[in-house]
């Protein structure tokens, strides 16, 4: 029996990562975010610093697009040939690959729907809000002024989406890649999870 | 107490009219799609072939542009210096605001999530699904070659986008437009209905 792996996406500041772990202690599965950081530090020596400020600052490569349409199953760790952070990509990706082998679980971020794209029960969320929304949340969470907030968001999204682009080729804000896209400004953290157990159960994959 | 409408966008052969009118049959509510067309004739005197026609041609024009800017509303239809595709969509866009006064419903196309988008309770679905279901699903349909059904696919969804961009001056095809999108080919039809219940639920539209 296939594992089930929820992938959700998020605009930063739409409580996409608070959905995800609220639907992975619903359904007693697991949950990973930062996890992921400390896993693929521990096996590639790397910092954990190094690997969260990798995912922020994305190097446009050509000689890493030739590399990795070379390997597109990031199985092989060229050792010589390819940045620094490019290897770092690569051995999240295998992080994200083996977690993905040990049980059913939601993880949020690191473009784990195109990395699993491959798996038999795969849900690929994107959840999105209004910036006025997520600038009210982000403003709040962080205590910071609205106008910084905005700022923020303006800067994560945008570094999310170049990672994205990076790393699979494709547009990270585009629904195509994505099963589901929900609109937290619609209907709350909390709905969004009604909303994705909805489709899991639509599936089959839960009762 | 407002009345609650749903507004389906879809790509063509996603599977979004049926999922619209499964949604409007369990819900008790109206379901409008080509009936549009009929009322907007009888309103307007235009023939029901030019309406649905135009909505199929959309005439870039500046002027018009000018115009809408000038009656956001479409409550005023000018009567001399619009040209006749532009009354048309004024003319439908009246007759959607007032089908959405006169009762909860379901409304596929026609830009009904742009004209309704100060409705107090709106839902605003997009229904998509991979090219390769749509071939499918458009060649069973219709009785036609794949090759032909790609064709028919590729313009449809063309003359539905340029169509939005038109009217709305915002992307069809874009997530941003939606508080939910879903990929029928992970769900199927009746799953989409599932998952659009559900969301009404978490907002408290629907028991």
């Amino acid at each position: 029996m296939s594992n089930l792996i929820i992938t959700i996406s998020r605009e930063f500041g739409s409580g996409g990562r608070l959905a995800g772990e609220k639907l992975a202690k619903e359904l007693g599965i697991q949950f990973y975010d930062k996890e992921i950081i400390r896993i693929t530090a521990e096996k590639s020596g790397l910092s954990p610093e190094f690997i969260e400020d990798n995912e922020e600052r994305v190097n446009n490569n050509f000689l890493f697009s030739v590399a990795t349409a070379a390997y597109p199953d990031f199985n092989y760790v060229p050792q010589y040939d390819v940045p620094i952070n490019e290897k770092t990509f690569i051995a999240q990706a295998n992080v994200i690959k083996e977690l993905a082998g040990q049980g059913s679980c939601v993880i949020v971020g690191r473009c784990a729907d195109y990395i699993l794209r491959a798996q038999e029960k795969l849900l690929r969320v994107f959840i999105r809000s209004e910036i006025a929304d997520r600038t009210r949340r982000i403003a709040e969470e962080y205590q910071m002024e609205e106008e910084a907030a905005e700022k923020r968001i303006a800067r994560n999204d945008k570094n999310r989406a170049n990672y994205y682009r990076h790393y699979t080729g494709n547009d990270w804000g585009s629904m195509k890649n994505y099963d589901l896209t929900i609109n937290t400004g619609f209907c709350g953290v909390d709905g969004a999870v009604e909303i994705i157990k909805a489709a899991l159960r639509a599936k089959g994959y839960i009762e």
